[in-house]
């Protein structure tokens, strides 16, 4: 049996998304910004995407913005608002957990002098609010909260964080990565206070190399990528039709299932836990449910590295992850379980299931049967 | 009948490219940063498209970077360039007849403090390179040319001037926008002294939102886009496995029919070009065959806006573009036929037919057969 449990790092593509971009690669192939017959098609079927996708977060559709991915959104997200804003706005505030596309940005800011406050969490993974409000002032011009996390699945209070930041600096620019809540919760972002808000298509099954970025119209932002003046200036290139058109069924897809899906998912989920915390020397990383989305399980398996654990289970046809597979930087340390305080050898023997519709409850079985002949074996080699 | 003269602004994709986008979404979805075997299968594509692209250009496997397309291949080749100089050198170097994705980056990094430099070209479209010469200096960061003018089609003799320039300038980093010359032309850059060269898959038969940058290995660029750390921290975001894979796939079967398909374009397009010039009040705006590439024709129909023509023959089932397509400041002046000092009529009148091996010569007998007619009726609507 097989049993892919790495749906946080990517997702099968719908049938029904590849249908659809195949007809659109073969078919209703034309650039939107040809003003032929085959221009305006294609220029239909961005239009038709925006709508569906505004349609979920209910916001206007001029509010939403194709992209290449999460990361190119979260990038544009950052660095258009200090570009449009650096002149009397020089602090960014965002936490010490998010994906190193908010990160690593917020680093390179810092080197061309932003003052970048990283809030602290706690030891569930929650943003320390308080200390986020007080480190609020007029220099600041955007707080980014990510959505969930990708390492744990804990839910951050974005909406609650945006509206009482709203509430003490209107002009503030609240940014959420929202990748791995999307299809997963209904967040409307205008209704929190949200300006920004990024996701990627592959995490809902469609189409890799495609995002979005939602923005709040009158939103002060500069675009990062400039050219051919598509999407109103905001992101230039050929708009990637089937790409985008892929991730709006895939968005309507999954919204549409979410009810029996997330249900679903959090039966595979509960099993697995339920039968992980039977077994001797296992820790649930993750949050407890309230907090956590439904598609996340971040568990320890003490005393074996998560490298040693992920290949035993990759020969039983198991595929999981060590941390966040989003980064290539494979050997460093997850910084949202060093942010929890976790102890070196947890995280060190830290795994992350991760969950989606295509998941069973016999791959869940499966699981269950494998692990815990496999752990005890895998213990008794640490020791010897 | 229908007949697609519009593929310089983009083309349909090869079925067999089709076929492994689709293996890859539904089968062999993995994401390359993951650890396991699923990520191990995903990353083997990345490598082999780079191995397939470096087989074509000549070059180092390690010196291909997959992007989300030309666009962000220009931008990041400026911008890049920009930032990991700009300690010591100040100046950019261009032409007046760039695509956007380089002019309005230049224009950006001019307001940044740039110094920016636009050569002129002569009445042919060649770049006036005595000009360009004398324009060097110690403070030039790059010269970047385009290889194959989107509009005319006309040829810069890049290798040429990157060689004249480096042997000048050793330390000046040469990029070339080489989008509508790759699969037309075999340029290998290392051995012409082109240090970045970009291309887009949508324009030979791949996918849209896919393109790469050749980067000479040593080059002093840094990244545009960060995050996860991805392609050895010169892109960051979960790399586009089914659009790689499909671009890469893409060039190798449009260099493989190269020698055929352009021999065709080019009947195609001497039929076309020959019957137009039989026609009174027709200019022919690209240059000759000698510096013109195979699947670009501009031509002015004097007296008859481009528009209208544009969308007469749209009622014929003809679909050609006014100017180009791959921008969506569709009311601006073409910059390239404005620096090429044609007249404002001929300008207003100028109509691009784009080939590719999709084109038939049924469908230039079918167009020559529609257009003297047609533009007869349309000059004597213009009289009335």
């Amino acid at each position: 049996m097989e049993a892919y449990f790495d749906n946080s790092a990517t997702t099968a593509v719908y049938p029904q998304v590849v249908e659809l971009t195949n007809k659109i690669f073969t078919k209703d192939y034309g650039n939107p910004s040809s003003l032929h017959m085959k221009g305006i098609e294609a220029e239909r079927y961005l239009s038709d995407a925006k709508e569906r996708i505004a349609k979920i977060l209910k916001c206007d559709k001029k509010e939403i913005l194709f992209t290449s991915g999460a990361t190119e959104s979260n990038n544009l997200s950052l660095i258009g608002s200090y570009l449009a804003n650096k002149r009397n706005k020089n602090t960014l505030i965002t936490t010490q957990i998010e994906h190193p596309s908010v990160s690593q940005v917020a680093s390179f800011l810092e080197e061309m002098g932003v003052n970048v406050i990283r809030i602290p969490v706690d030891e569930k993974g929650i943003v320390d609010t308080d200390s986020l409000y007080d480190a609020l002032s007029e220099d600041v011009f955007m707080v980014s909260v990510m959505g969930v996390n990708n390492e744990t699945g804990v839910v951050e209070p974005v909406g609650d964080i945006a509206s009482e930041v709203k509430r003490r600096y209107p002009d503030i620019i609240f940014h959420s990565d929202y990748v791995q809540g999307f299809s997963k919760y209904k967040l409307y972002p205008s209704r929190n206070n949200i300006d920004l808000l990024s996701a990627s298509a592959h995490k809902f099954h469609g189409p890799k190399g495609v995002g979005f970025l939602f923005i709040k119209d009158k939103t002060r932002i500069k675009p990062l990528i400039l050219g051919g003046g598509q999407q109103n200036n905001m992101r230039s290139g050929t708009d990637n039709v089937p790409g985008v058109a892929g991730m709006a069924l895939a968005a309507s897809l999954s919204f549409e299932n979410a009810s029996v899906s997330n249900a679903n998912i959090k039966k595979i989920k509960d099993i697995i836990k339920d039968g992980l915390l039977k077994m001797d020397g296992v820790c649930i990383n993750s949050p407890d449910d309230e907090i956590c989305a439904p598609h996340i399980l971040n568990v320890s398996f003490m005393g074996v590295r998560s490298e040693v654990m992920l290949h035993a289970l990759e020969e039983k046809g198991i595929y999981v992850s060590s941390g966040s597979a989003c980064s290539s930087n494979k050997k460093e340390k997850s910084s949202t379980l060093k942010s929890m305080n976790l102890s070196m050898q947890r995280m060190d023997s830290a795994i992350r299931f991760s969950f989606s519709e295509n998941n069973t409850i016999e791959q869940a079985l499966y699981l269950l049967e494998i692990i815990e002949p496999l752990y005890n074996q895998l213990k008794k080699f640490v020791r010897s």
